[in-house]
């Protein structure tokens, strides 16, 4: 039987996928307390729907960070997406274009950034070699949006993957790098992938580096991986467009507060000068619908997106998620995400 | 062994039921959070019994939107009641009225209107044809209530109908409606139940067609769905005598608050001007008594009578509940329904 | 092995008693929501022991409505006792006495009350026959209190007793009374004892009862199954020495609120003016210590005492129990019961 | 499989230790509750973490009651280490000392104190007899601190040991002791170890002997055990140098705080006067770092650091402690401790 649902996807690629794959998607780090929490807390938002509000049909459409958008919902980054499916990101950009839908290449895509089709955001991860992000923030001038993830100095301890001795296979690469050898090979008691993580990335990234990429690009900046509110006002100052309020998808700080939980204190704090993304543990247009209520202006969907390429069903995802969102927004009687905005919730339990 | 408790006959009905059919009735949508969130938010109100009241025996007869009743309680609007029963509607209604209950009739009913015995109240569904609704509305006329269901603009995504591709028997059709065959041929991905849903009802209905309603009936009219105080507000505006805090039984937007958890609120912004309703999830007389002290006048109750009616025992079903609700008003010091109204609540857990 | 602490009979006495007869023991009313409730309500409750306290001994004992008492324990009122021991009552009793804790003798016991050793206090039911009470009363007159359960104006429907059929064997009665044989008959939908009840007991009793009661004795008067702070007022004002925070074990209302959680707004409401006892739940040592830093003065236990007759260990029994209960002083740096007042605690969960 | 985190090190041992001696280490008091209650109180904190910190390498190094230490941990007092290791303490203290990390020496450990290798502090028991006391503050007098025990007046009903009939082995003695053979043989109902505290340490000590303790030493004073504001601030008039949040690790007052929800309040009354550590279910670098954004200055960690002992890892467990802790701040933004220090954090659950 095929997906019923976006949540399904994860079932439908379990079958599919090695269990060192399969682990390296749907895990998270340490206990995955965080990664669990993204879900508890979800489920626990409730929301007081309208009615009588005469609506033939909801319009999800938007802009998001200066992209027209479908839904108000983008494509996460996520790297290596060839570990999945032998098109990667080729297929999962084109289909996100095809719903009308921003993607985020990962640094770390399979394909090279200027392959991928569509409206696209580029993700970037501060590396330690400033000239190789010079050179990405370049080829990205075509994109619409830069995204900074700044959760990631060090990358989180996936047990998962330290266990199952995770590495790439030899036919995925970070195709925008010159990359060595590093993510390929195992290290006892380290993954490879986060093994090559440390030796690229710049821990010490700091607001400096980003008032100066401010003024080295003109795209739009998206700050991803936001928690505290007073962190976002930062990157407000700075001249972001948008902060993304994300824990990784719990696969960094296990014990990091939901990112639903630390949402109204980050649009609190921001008001109205930048927009607030959010992102870690949507997997329904209810969810999409809860995030807008509790003061979102969009979200970003990761891992649901990956399962379903993983069983190359992208376009049947992104339907049934459109289906799911425009259903949420009809059954809460709103017309369009103004109307989502205007909802009202509780925290049950 | 028969039923020692209304909510015994869902097991028991569990056995006779077909499973598409099964499913059907207990089912709700999407993850089916509003399902159980309406049970264990009941579950989590407590009651402070009163003592020492010098009760013979416990009276809850009293007014329900203009009808007497026996007791605080009507049969919730159920669609389609052959489905579980060969005389459906006809007998449940029956048994209602020797138990002195009002019964709602769906527009959705298997027998036509006209046919069904007993204190009745009208349930209207918005179909787009407006001429229809100016019949059924005629033809309600001798019915002591008009019901107006305000939370299906569109019917909830309920994935157990759509993996059983669930359709309607032969045999089964919507009696008060020229209906087309749709509901009986399932279509992937849909039920044919919501299919029907989608091309008859107009999710366009406002507040605006519920005014013309109001001056073209003479009937009590009763907003049926409402979670949100402004609407509830709203609709006494308009004139209506009652509203019902539901949330359709968690078979519509999926993470919707529990109806017991909005009654506060609601109750609240439309103070004594009408009455409060409520109903998903009540399976007990101590439910009853709960929605009771938190501030509904009543309650509509719907599967637990479905599931006795399944099983040819709604007499029985009725008797039962009579005995819960008098044993638990009798338990917590209450002569009659105003005492019930003064017990005190907590919300535990 | 036999039992390490008080919570041990359980299961002890579960592999020796007949299920109907466990049944009618362990059971509660309804869905038994209250019955897990008083559990999880004494569970949630944490203390904040004090240290340094210099404290040799503990010393729990103290007064308890009037009687001394080794601990700040009596045992609660339950009827028929023989149903699980030849000496029934008989033996309890002297095992209470033996400990030095009251022993309250129910209007149901299976052994005369003039027969049972101790110091006792007796539980009056509110019986039909006016001249039934007064003649209890009488006989009551050597007794140190007079304990008035006002929770039971109709038996709560415990369903177990229903699905069991169950009824006193022949061998067991009312000992106090002329019984008719009613409770030793079961009739379908309805336990054998709630026959007897209802028709043996006065559902009207009402605080003018209470006010004759408190001029006919002389006995301090105890009120037992009190929930409402109004209702605890009442009771005070009427002339009472003590109520008793009861749930009757989760016996009566199923939905009720939990004894240790309706506590506190209790001792708010009677001050300092009478005595507030507590029971339902009671399992531990370590649970009297909440009991006692929640507010009340001492509690009963019902069950665990009778798992421990039902395996011959009463004396076992109040061992273990008082070694709990100095034990949890000691920990909590508590030399005597005043001590224990002047704990802090807190809800956890 | 090795160890991929601290807390696997319970799982490894598990399979080694025998049931009695396993249940020893892991086992609580009474019914558990605050033994489980520890973790789930600090699985419900919920940490904000920083980003863009700038933070080449963490820097988890401070001082902790005066001495110099890698980590914001010291090793917890626990007795008797050769039940799981033949080298016991001599092997955990030199990892210890390895790690740059304080070991605090148990009154009742299974080497002299004298023996035992690296920075230590001496954890005291107050015997009945007051010049063995007074030797062993003498003996002690090479420590770095003074860490005086005042949860223990007499040892918490741990019923795990009851069960087993649990005594110490032969070759395992209180060896700063003058021991009798007490603790080796199990009397019923009360386990031999237990038997043994009540026969040796003295219920009475009282805040009196805590001053001639700090009037008798020079060595900084650490009161561990303690709960209460009240009792945080005593300790600190009389010259504590730091208190201990703990509640033993849920082995004596069973229904006891959690560890991690006292700590606000005594943080709060004791000011910046003295330190507040923490201990009782620290099981990763996380909850270190939980402990001290909730206020401790650092933590002891106990039953993980013995089962690590009991499968010869000690120096490997301490690396991935160091590895946890290191991760965690980085993660969070925190160049240092005072950074941790300044996390937000909120109770989720
Ligand atoms: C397999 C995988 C790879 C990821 N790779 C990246 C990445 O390269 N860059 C990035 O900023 N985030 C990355 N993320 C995090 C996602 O962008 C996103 O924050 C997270 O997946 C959201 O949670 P969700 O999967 O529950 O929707 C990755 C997540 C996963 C599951
Ligand atoms: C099988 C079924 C059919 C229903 N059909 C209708 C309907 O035709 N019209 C309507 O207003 N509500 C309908 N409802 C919703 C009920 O009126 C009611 O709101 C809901 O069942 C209450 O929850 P409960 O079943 O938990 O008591 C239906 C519910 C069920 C279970
Ligand atoms: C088997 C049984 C018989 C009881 N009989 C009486 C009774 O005759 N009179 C009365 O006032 N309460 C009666 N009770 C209620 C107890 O007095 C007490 O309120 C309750 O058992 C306390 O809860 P616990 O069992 O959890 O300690 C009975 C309870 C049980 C379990
Ligand atoms: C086996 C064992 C022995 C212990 N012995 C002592 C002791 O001798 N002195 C002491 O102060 N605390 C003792 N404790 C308590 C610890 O110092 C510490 O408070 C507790 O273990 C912390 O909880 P954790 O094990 O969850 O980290 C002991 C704990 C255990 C598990």
């Amino acid at each position: 039987a095929g997906a019923l649902c976006l949540a399904d996807y994860e079932s439908l690629a379990g079958g599919l996928l090695s269990a060192p794959v399969g682990d390296f998607i749907s895990g998270g780090s340490g206990a995955e307390l965080t990664l669990r929490g993204n879900r508890s807390a979800l489920d626990r938002v409730r929301i007081t729907p309208r009615v009588m509000a005469g609506v033939e049909a909801a319009d999800p459409s938007g802009r998001l960070v200066g992209s027209a958008s479908e839904m108000p919902v983008a494509v996460a980054p996520m790297a290596y997406q060839r570990l999945v499916h032998p098109e990667g990101e080729l297929e999962l950009a084109q289909a996100a274009a095809d719903a009308g839908v921003p993607y985020v290449i990962s640094t770390l895509s399979s394909y090279p950034l200027e392959k991928i089709p569509g409206e696209c955001w580029f993700q970037l991860y501060w590396l330690r070699d400033r000239a190789v992000v010079e050179g990405l923030v370049d080829r990205a001038a075509g994109c619409s949006a830069l995204v900074v993830t700044v959760d990631v100095p060090v990358m989180g301890r996936r047990l998962r993957d330290v266990r199952n001795g995770f590495a790439l296979p030899d036919d995925v690469v970070a195709a925008n790098l010159q990359t060595t050898r590093e993510a390929h090979a195992a290290v006892p008691g380290v993954s490879a992938v986060a093994a090559h993580t440390a030796s690229a990335f710049s821990p010490t990234v700091s607001w400096d580096d980003l008032e100066w990429l401010k003024r080295r690009t003109e795209l739009p900046l998206v700050v991803k991986g936001i928690l505290d509110p007073r962190d976002a006002r930062r990157a407000a100052e700075i001249g972001a467009t948008a902060v993304v309020v994300s824990n990784h998808g719990g696969r960094q700080l296990d014990g990091a507060v939901a990112s639903i939980d630390a949402l109204p204190e980050v649009v609190d704090a921001v008001g109205n000068d930048i927009d607030v993304l959010m992102d870690s543990g949507i997997r329904s247009g209810t969810d999409v619908l809860k995030a807008l209520a509790v003061g979102a202006s969009g979200v970003l969907i990761g891992r649901p997106l990956l399962w379903a390429l993983a069983v190359d069903a992208c376009d049947e995802a992104f339907g049934l998620l459109r289906t799911e969102v425009t259903d949420a927004m009809l059954l809460a009687g709103c017309a369009d995400l103004a109307a989502v905005k205007g909802l009202t919730w509780r925290n049950d339990g």
